[in-house]
């Protein structure tokens, strides 16, 4: 097996494919010389390399693990060097770019399975990097009508091993879902705490610090990493933008509430909220 | 001690206040006799009743712990029977309009120090209070021009007492503040839920199941109760108008570097907000 990026999640991978023995042989393809280093020097690869022809020689299997927005090109640079009956699959948090443009670029005899495992943590990098990463969580796989059975099969039986809750969606299905439960929490967070951040009274220079437990839980999100979020709310724009003017459209309905008064639809504004939590936490109420 | 609301706020305080042996007897005013009746066997009051002139009868404190939105009424109805020396001090989430109305009203002799003590649970009601709800948090006082200097002293020593860290701002600045770090967070998140909250798919009927953490925590004050957040709104009604069309501008300065895939803008708007979190969490980053 190959790794194409030894950070937070191809690292995570690498250790629990190792603890399980999920896989033979662990390459590792980075940029930094000497992360790929330490990840040999860990166990964590067997070999570390930064030469995507050498990192993929002889792979049967290939885990693209780098940042959403270079994974195409990584594809783009190693696909002349893949041997026939290679599988291919990625941790994109956006799909339906990443198949588009790889699927037209896959060599004769390669295979692409589109997987989103939905893992992460608030660090990043090899020394963040756990065999449970994955452990429970749900990965999205995004088959499309080229996508050959039985290698979906061996792709969801590998993400199955690693941990994972595997579920089968479309990339555009997958792409508005996330835009939706994902990508917009994080945008109305990072909106939400530049809209406050910097507010002061004359006598209380950080307003912050009398905030109360409710602004540092729905902020928690807005710690989340810059240019992982600017390249998924670029790649997946189309979903990003329909689900800030959703979101734009129910506050305004709000605000409106408030301006007029309307405590009966604002109190059911409201209480369809809680309703809605409700569901999300499983109290069905 | 007169406690008027015999509810989460209410019942806790009294609970701290026999447990601390903080004042002597103490009366409660509700409207429901059999939860005054309950609160009384359970001891945490020593009389209850729901006449209001028999509730305040001869009382040196009188804590108003009704909602928002019926506080100065309660004040009006009770302020004839108030003995002159009497320090009437109250837990409302908004000030400027409570100071405002209920100013005018004070009796000859009877004083008033506005409070806010920043607590709360999930739960309401007498049944989840605790002695210890108020321990280490803030508690803001607004006085005015009027109030009174030892009176204001002897509110601070009360919430002091009961475990609270005093903090003194004027209610115009406690509306604002308080209208951005609680007021907007919570719209905000009973916006988010609601806009997503109904979205489905062809095959997915729920897509808020396939959501992470992330959602959970910034819908968590989504579960708030929906007649105090009308009656805050409502009553904070000008500072979150303002707080909301801040936040709008925000976020429409993030949809337009989205839309023209501006990612250097669109970076710096996501590492401000790492910064301000950074603020908010102690971190200094």
């Amino acid at each position: 097996m190959t790794i194409i990026g030894v950070g937070l999640l191809g690292a995570s991978l690498a250790k629990v494919c190792k603890e399980r023995q999920i896989t033979g042989r662990i390459a590792g393809f980075g940029r930094n010389a000497d992360n790929l280093k330490r990840a040999e020097e860990q166990g964590v690869i067997d070999h570390g390399t930064t030469d995507l022809k050498d990192a993929v020689a002889g792979a049967d299997l290939v885990v693209l693990c780098s940042p959403v927005a270079s994974i195409v090109e990584r594809f783009r640079e190693m696909a002349p060097h893949l041997d026939a009956g290679c599988i291919v699959t990625d941790v994109g948090s956006v799909k339906a770019p990443l198949v588009q443009d790889i699927e037209p670029l896959l060599p004769e005899g390669v295979h692409y399975v589109p997987a989103h495992p939905i893992a992460g943590a608030e660090k990043s990098g090899l020394d963040a990097s756990t065999a449970d990463l994955y452990e429970g969580a749900r990965c999205i796989l995004t088959p499309t009508d080229n996508t050959d059975k039985a290698t979906l099969e061996r792709i969801q039986q590998f993400w199955e091993a690693v941990g994972m809750r595997v579920q089968i969606l479309t990339a555009e299905e997958h792409d508005f879902i996330y835009g939706a439960v994902s990508h917009l929490p994080h945008v109305v967070a990072f909106a939400l705490i530049n809209a406050i951040g910097q507010l002061k009274t004359s006598d209380q220079e950080d307003i912050l610090s009398l905030s109360a437990g409710g602004l540092r839980d729905i902020t928690r999100i807005a710690s989340s990493d810059p240019v992982m979020w600017r390249d998924i709310c670029l790649a997946n724009k189309t979903h990003v933008l329909d689900m800030i003017d959703r979101f734009s459209k129910s506050l305004e309905d709000i605000r409106k509430q408030i301006e007029q008064d309307d405590g009966a639809s604002l109190k059911e504004s409201f209480k369809n909220a809680n309703g809605h939590r409700g569901k999300l936490v499983g109290q069905n109420s």
